[in-house]
C-alpha cells in the first residue's frame, strides 16, 4: 500500500435548512480515516444528478418506496477520483493510486435474498446509499466499501465516469430490459436529456435504431449527432404515434421514457407493435401519474411495462467499459463544488444541458 | 374423404336487436358446405364466454382496441366436435369423424410479421375471430379454416374442450408469461373465477406455490382443492398486501389478475416482490382502469406488467394436453343452445361457477 | 396480376452423373407455369454454395441427418430476381414485377409441431429443399410456393440477395444463437471465408468485439475491414487459446465455428470463459469428428454447444434488412451459370473468395 | 451469541497415503476455533460424494480443469449440523444453536468477474473447496466461512441436507438448465443412480414429463415410485432411441446424462428432438469421452449439449426448499464415519443405493 497526504479537515457542501429553500453551501469539516473494509477516494469530480437536488429539496417525502429518512446532510452519488487510503479487510483490488467511483448504491449485503439472487443487488434490503443514508461525494474526501467501489477503466475522465455510474448505467440497464433486438426499433421520447441522450448512445451501440422524440432543432441536431435515425420534435408534430406508426408499420418494440412527464406516459403505450416494450425510467413528482395502459389494450397487443433503475455492479463496469471503447460520451455542464445552489437553480429551470458534474477536490 | 350425412338446415342462436337488450333466440338456418381449405365441424358443445356476452351486448364499443364491427349474428368461439366434411386443398391432418375444436381466432393470415414471428399469430393482422369475424359456435353445423382449427386429443370431454380452448389457454399463457419458477409464488385474484380456477390449477401442475385470493368459504373449498397453498378471503381480510409478504417474506414473484375489477388491479403491484411481474388478463369494462403502477414504484422495485390474451396454436394444444394427462380441469355450469339468453343473464349475475357450456348438436 | 412475357423454354444447368465426377452442362428444358399457391420467378442471379457442389457431388451420402434422395436434377438454392407469373389462390403480398428470393427452405408444411412452434419452421418435417426435393435456382424460371418465398427489400442487389438468404442468414441466426452480448466477445475461427466474413458484419452490427481467426494478410485486411477488433494469424500463431486469453482476460464469450475442420472443433472450447457458447455452423465432410468437449470440462465451465442452420423466413427478412440498411454485403466472385463446373473446382481448390455467384437469366 | 462446550480434540477422518491404495482412517486432531468471519459447525451427519472417493483415490489426476493440488488431508463437502462459534465479523444471519450446511463450494472471492455476475460464483477464480483446498467434513468440527455456508430449513434432517447440497442442487440445476417447460419430455439415462434419483424427483416436482432408464426391476420400481411416467431397462432394450420416438413422437425436448459412460454420452444426442437439449453432468473417469455430436447432426437438428455443475448459493437454498416442502427426498445408505473406506469399496462395486452418509458427531 502506498502512502498520500491527507489532510485533516476538507471542503464539503452541507445541506441547511429544509423543504425547497434548503441551500448546501461549502464548509471545512473533518477527513474521516477508512475502517475496516472501506477505502478512502479523494474526488476530483461529482456529477450533480436531479435526485440530489429531490432529495436536498425533500421533493420526494410523499412517496414511501425505499425512500428512509435522510441520515446524512452531504449529498451526491456520482463522484470519481483516486484512492488515497485502504482499510484493512478490504478487498485486494484496491491499492492507494487506483481510480474508483461512488455511486448511489453505496454498499449492500451480500446476505439477503437479492444479493444472492446475481445482480439483483440493487434490491438489497440492507443497502446504503451515497449521499443519502451513507455520506455522499459533495466532499472533498469520501468513504466507501471497498467490495462495492467501482474500478475507472483507462480512456475514461473523471468528469464523465461519475455521470456514467448513475445516468449512464440506467440508460444502458433500461435498453438491455427494453429486450429490443439489432435491427429493431427504440423510441425514446426526452432523448435530448441528462437520461436521454445516454440512452441515444447505448441503444445505437447496441445495434437498435432509434428514433428520438425531443423538442426544438438545437436538440434535434444533438440527437441526430449522438446517433439516432429520426427525430420527432414534439413541438411541431400534432400526431406522434401516427408518426412512430409512419416510420416502423406496426409500432416500435420498445420505448424507454427518460421525459419525467404525464404525455410521455400516456402517450408510450400507443407507439408500441404487439409485444413491445415501455421501459420505465423517468420519475415524475406527480404521484397521480401511471405507467401503464387500460388492461384491454395490455392483453389485446400483449404489451409489456417494465421498470428501470440504475444498474448492478457488473452493469456499471459495462457501461463505463462503453465509453472506454469511445462508444458512448455525456455531454457534461461544468462548474465548481461552490456552484452547487446555483447549479440546482439552473437544473429547475432546465438551463442545463447534458449531465451537470462539479470539480471538487482542487 | 368419408361421408356423413349432413342435413340442410340447422339450429342456431342469431343475434337480435342492439346493445344491452340483444337477444340471441335458437332458429332454423341453412348448413353451409366447406369451400376449399375448409373443414364442416358439428359442435357437440360449445362454452359460452363472457365475452360472447360482452360481444352480443356491445359492452366494448367504448374501446377501439381489434374491436371491428362484428359482422355476423352467430357469436360463440368455444365449440368442439366433430368433423363432418372436408373441403378441398385442406390441411392433410383432418378426416371426417376427427374430433375438431373451434376458438376465438378462427384463422390467420401466415403472412404478415406478427404470423411469421412465430407463435405470435395471436397478433395476425389479418386475422378473422369466431362469433364476430367468422360465423361462431351457437349453431350445430359450424365451418373452420382447416389449418387452424385444433385437434382434440383423448381424454378431453367435448363440454371440457371449449372452455380450456378459451380460458383455459389464456390462463395457461398466462402462468408462462408471469415467469414465475417452480417453487416460487404467484398470487391470483379471483382464483375462484372462471379464469382463476384455471390459472390455479395450470400454476400448480408448472410447480408454482399458488396463493389465491376469492370470497367466501366456497371458493376457500374450490381453490384449496384446485391446488391452492393459501386462501385470502378478501371478504375477510383487512390488509391483502400486508397478508401475502407475511407468507411471502418479500412479496410475490407474480400476480395473475383474473379478477376484472378497479382493486385488483390498484393493489396488484403492492403484492409483489422486486422484480415481480403483473400479467394482465382480466379485462374490466371501465375504460378509466389503468393496469399499472406510479414510474418511481415501477423503477425502484423493477416491477413488470405484462398483457396476455389466449394463445397460439400451439399453446392451445399445450393447454389441452394437461387436461389429456388429468392435470387440469374445468368447473362447468351446464346448459342447452336455448338456454342461451338466460345464461348470459344469470352470468350476469355471477350465479355461473366455473365455465358455462351449451349443448348445441342434438 | 400484371403479364410478362415468358418463353416456353429455358436455360438449366442440369445434374449428369453420380459421385465425385458428376457435372451439370447447361442446355434447354421447358419453363414450367406456377399451380395452385405457387409464383414463378425469373432468376436473375443465383448463388453458388458448397452444399449445392456437396450434393451435385453425393458427398454427403455417409449422413443419415435430413438427407433423402435427391429428387430432382436442378440444384441450386440461393436465387434472387423478379415474379413473372402467380398462381391461383398465392398469398397477397405477390404480384408480378415484385422481387423474390428462392432460399434453401423451399416449402413447408405449417401443420407439424415444429411449423406451430415459431420459427422453428426450419425444422418441417414435410418441409421440400430447393436444388434438392425441390428442383433449384440453376435455372432461369423456378417455382415457388408463394408463402415461403423471400421479398427482396430496396438496397439489396440480386446478386448479394442470394448469399445473404443462405450465408448471411446463416451467420446472423449463429450469431443470435451465440448469445453474445453488445460489449462482448466472439471469436470465429474460419472469419474469412464465405460464411465467416458474413459473421464478422453481423457480429460487429450487433455489438459484439469480434476477434477474427484465419490465415494470411489478405485475411487479416478483409477481417479488419469488416470489422474485427482484432485478427489472429493461425499460420504464424503458435497458442490460440492463449492469445485469446490474453486479448479477453478469462477467455471469449462466444465462439462461432465457421471453418469445417478438425482443429476449429477440437480447439473450440479452450477458447471459452465459464458459461461461454460454441455455435456450430461449418460442416465437416469427416464424419468422426464431434462438435463437443470432454464432460468434466463441459459442467465445470458450463459450456454451451449449440448447432444452428439457415433461419427461419423472419430471420431472412431480418437478414436482408441489415444490408438494406448498409450494414452488411457478401464479397462476391462472380460468374455465369455455364461456369458452374468450373466453379465448383475452384470452390474446391479454395479459389472464390467471398461467395460464389452466378448470373443466370439473360 | 450463546455459548456451547468445544472441546479442544475431535475425531476425524485424514488421509493416508496416495493413488488407489490411499486410505481414511479416524484419528484424533485439534478442534481449531474460528477466525474472523467464520463460523465452527459441528458436523452430525456427512454425506459421502463419488468425488470424494475420486480425490482420495487421486482419479482425476489427468485432468487439468480447475483441479489444483489437494491441500489438506480431510476430505469431504456435504455437511450437515449445528453451529457451536461464531467468529467477528460474520453475517449477521448466524448465530450458535442454528442449523448450518458446508458444501463443495466453501467460499468465493466476491471480487471476480463471476462472482458479480450473479449466481455465476461456482466459477469464482477465488474460490476455495471443501475437503480439498479447504478442510472438509469428514470431521467432528469444521470451520466456515459464515458469507458461504447455508442455512438448513426446518423440514430437511441433517442427513438429507449433505447430499441435497451437492447431488441435489447438481440435478436441480441441471434440470433448470435443460430448458424443459412444464409438460415437455426428460429422459434421464442413469435414472436410479445417486444423481439420477434426485433429477427423476425434481424434473417431477418442476412439471417435465420423465422417461427413466436405468437397469432392473429394482430400479424400475424405485424409477416409477419417484415420479418417472415410463422406465426404459437398457439390459432389456435392444434400441432406446426407437423407444424414447416412440413414447415422444420427435425425441425428448431434454436428456440429461448422469450416468457417467461411453454409452450414455455417444447415444444422448439421438434421444433428442430439434432444438432439444442434452445437460452434461455425469463425469466419466475416461478422457476420451467427449459430450457432443457430429457438427452435421448438431447444427441441421440445432442441438444443445451444456454443461451443469453443482449450483449458486441461492440454488442451493432453493434446493433444499423442495426437501422442506415434501416434494424431493433422498434415497440413504447410512453409516459411520469409521466407515469410510469399507463405503468408498462399496461404492466402486456399486453397492451403495442412493446416496451413502455418515453420521459423524457422537
Amino acid at each position: 500500500m502506498g502512502s498520500v497526504d491527507i489532510p485533516s479537515k476538507q471542503r464539503a457542501a452541507v445541506r441547511k435548512g429544509t423543504g425547497e429553500s434548503a441551500t448546501a453551501p461549502v464548509e471545512q469539516i473533518d477527513v474521516k480515516m477508512p475502517g475496516p473494509g472501506q477505502i478512502l477516494v479523494k474526488v476530483n469530480w461529482t456529477g450533480l444528478c436531479a435526485s440530489d437536488k429531490s432529495l436536498i429539496h425533500d421533493e420526494w417525502k410523499d412517496f414511501g418506496v425505499a425512500m428512509k429518512d435522510v441520515t446524512c446532510g452531504i449529498a451526491g452519488h456520482e463522484g470519481a477520483g483516486v484512492v488515497v487510503a485502504v482499510g484493512e479487510g478490504s478487498d485486494k483490488r484496491w491499492k492507494v493510486g487506483d481510480r474508483a467511483g461512488i455511486k448511489w448504491i453505496a454498499s449492500v449485503c451480500g446476505e439477503c435474498e437479492f444479493c444472492l439472487n446475481g445482480q439483483d443487488e440493487v434490491h438489497c434490503v440492507n443497502q446504503t446509499n451515497s449521499g443519502f443514508s451513507a455520506e455522499g461525494t459533495f466532499q472533498e474526501y469520501v468513504l466507501a466499501p471497498s467490495n462495492y467501489a467501482s474500478k475507472i477503466p483507462e480512456g475514461v475522465l473523471d468528469e464523465e465516469a461519475g455521470p456514467i455510474m448513475c445516468g449512464g448505467v440506467t440508460a444502458y440497464t433500461a435498453c438491455k430490459r427494453s429486450n429490443v433486438k439489432p435491427g429493431q426499433w427504440i423510441v425514446l421520447p426526452g432523448a435530448g436529456g441528462g437520461l436521454g441522450h445516454f440512452g441515444v448512445q447505448y441503444a445505437k451501440a447496441m445495434g437498435m435504431r432509434v428514433i428520438a422524440i425531443d423538442g426544438g432543432d438545437a436538440k434535434r441536431d444533438l440527437c441526430k449527432k449522438l446517433g439516432a435515425e429520426h427525430f420527432i420534435d414534439y413541438t411541431t408534430t400534432k400526431d406522434i404515434p401516427a408518426e412512430v406508426m409512419k416510420l416502423t408499420q406496426y409500432g416500435a418494440h420498445g420505448v424507454l421514457v427518460t421525459a419525467a412527464t404525464k404525455e410521455a406516459y400516456s402517450t408510450a403505450a400507443s407507439l408500441l407493435r404487439p409485444n413491445g416494450t415501455v421501459v420505465v425510467v423517468g420519475l415524475p413528482k406527480d404521484p397521480t401519474i401511471i405507467a401503464g395502459a387500460p388492461p384491454i389494450m395490455m392483453a389485446m397487443k400483449r404489451l409489456n411495462f417494465v421498470g428501470s433503475v440504475v444498474g448492478s455492479l457488473k452493469d456499471v463496469e459495462d457501461a463505463l467499459d462503453f465509453t472506454s471503447r469511445g462508444l458512448v460520451h455525456p455531454i457534461l455542464s461544468k462548474g465548481k463544488l461552490e456552484d452547487l445552489d446555483s447549479f440546482m437553480e439552473k437544473m429547475s429551470k432546465g438551463q442545463l444541458p447534458g449531465r451537470a458534474v462539479l470539480q471538487v477536490a482542487a
